[in-house]
């Protein structure tokens, strides 16, 4: 292997394994002795690549975004209506922060939920995401009359980070399954009957749901 | 002021400073110093009622459990149905988390995000009541036919979820307005035209919006 290529991947390993502390210990606990013995790479490997703890955050943060924003934009199919947009960027979206350790750890740190100080705000991207697609949907008449478009938009907002949240400690609740009963239930309240007869939302294996709604369907 | 009244009372006032502390600076960085210094008591005080910082934790999680559950069972008023009941606990428990500091660090600890290990699960609790009222509306027969009710359980716990996180940023997520907002959007889903009918929601002021929307409404 080539040095440059040697070196490019020492600095992907660091990114993860960072990633992979901060989601176990959270981000003031976690050590850049953790962070370089689980990459398997020296103490001072780590300081070639990164100045310091919050440096790796903020790359770990940048690598989120890049992520995410492809995943988001990847869906904008030409042809496909802005309801159908909006659902596949959500599919998408929990798609990468169930099955990227370095997707979920950037976008928690970019919520600013603990103390290292996020660069960017990938929620509020989301949020401008939803706003910017029932907007459009507006204009290509896809919504029901009589419904907030606000309030439509702040109830997925809402939903949606409720998925990510929970999803951290059981993944199920960000699949294809957990987020299609949520468009079921939802869009009949928002899409007209000819936009709602139009959308493809994927299914996903019926098995793999939260284990808290696991339980509620054994107890009934 | 007697001795013992005395010791209650700084007591209450070093929970209220741990909470206060939590929520600004996180679990992990708050020192024992910076609690007890904010609360206006000396360190030997603080040592006389609480012997460490988890000590704390598990006081102000359990005093939280107190004021929610109290709260939820608030609305319990004979007569009002089982969808009265769901809408108004979900109201009495965003009041409490949006007013009371003590009541909104106790529920983020016992949520487990951070190091303190947590010994309530108030979220479960809230997720088990969600079920439980939605399986007496189905026996009062409030719900709608061809409606999973695990489907509705599920999103009203990862929307609710959002609300309270959302919350500790911006409280109007938790305001009657914000709440109402939702419970008009998803009711006509799951309820008879009948049950929708009765049920009476808080409508709140009407300006207290959480900022994301407001900005949504200034843009269109």
């Amino acid at each position: 292997m080539m040095k440059q290529e040697r070196a490019a991947r020492t600095r992907q390993l660091l990114i993860r394994s960072a990633a992979e502390t901060f989601e176990r210990q959270g981000f003031t606990r976690a050590t850049l002795a953790d962070i370089s013995s689980s990459a398997g790479v020296s103490t001072g490997a780590l300081h070639f690549h990164f100045a310091n703890k919050d440096a790796l955050a903020s790359t770990v943060e940048a690598t989120a975004a890049t992520t995410l924003r492809r995943a988001a934009h990847g869906v904008r199919q030409p042809g496909a209506n802005a309801l159908q947009r909006l659902t596949g960027a959500s599919h998408a979206l929990a798609d990468r922060l169930r099955h990227d350790v370095v997707a979920r750890a950037g976008f928690r740190l970019s919520c600013g939920d603990g103390p290292h100080r996020p660069g960017l705000d990938l929620r509020g991207e989301w949020f401008e995401c939803i706003r910017h697609l029932l907007t459009e949907a507006d204009h290509e008449h896809l919504l029901a009359e009589g419904v907030s478009r606000q309030d439509v938009a702040a109830a997925i907002a809402a939903a949606t980070t409720g998925f990510e949240v929970l999803g951290r400690t059981d993944p199920n609740w960000l699949s294809p399954a957990s987020l299609s009963s949520f468009w079921h239930l939802i869009l009949p309240r928002l899409a007209t009957a000819e936009a709602l007869a139009a959308l493809d939302l994927p299914t996903g294996d019926p098995l793999a749901r939260p284990r808290a709604v696991e339980i509620w369907e054994r107890k009934n």
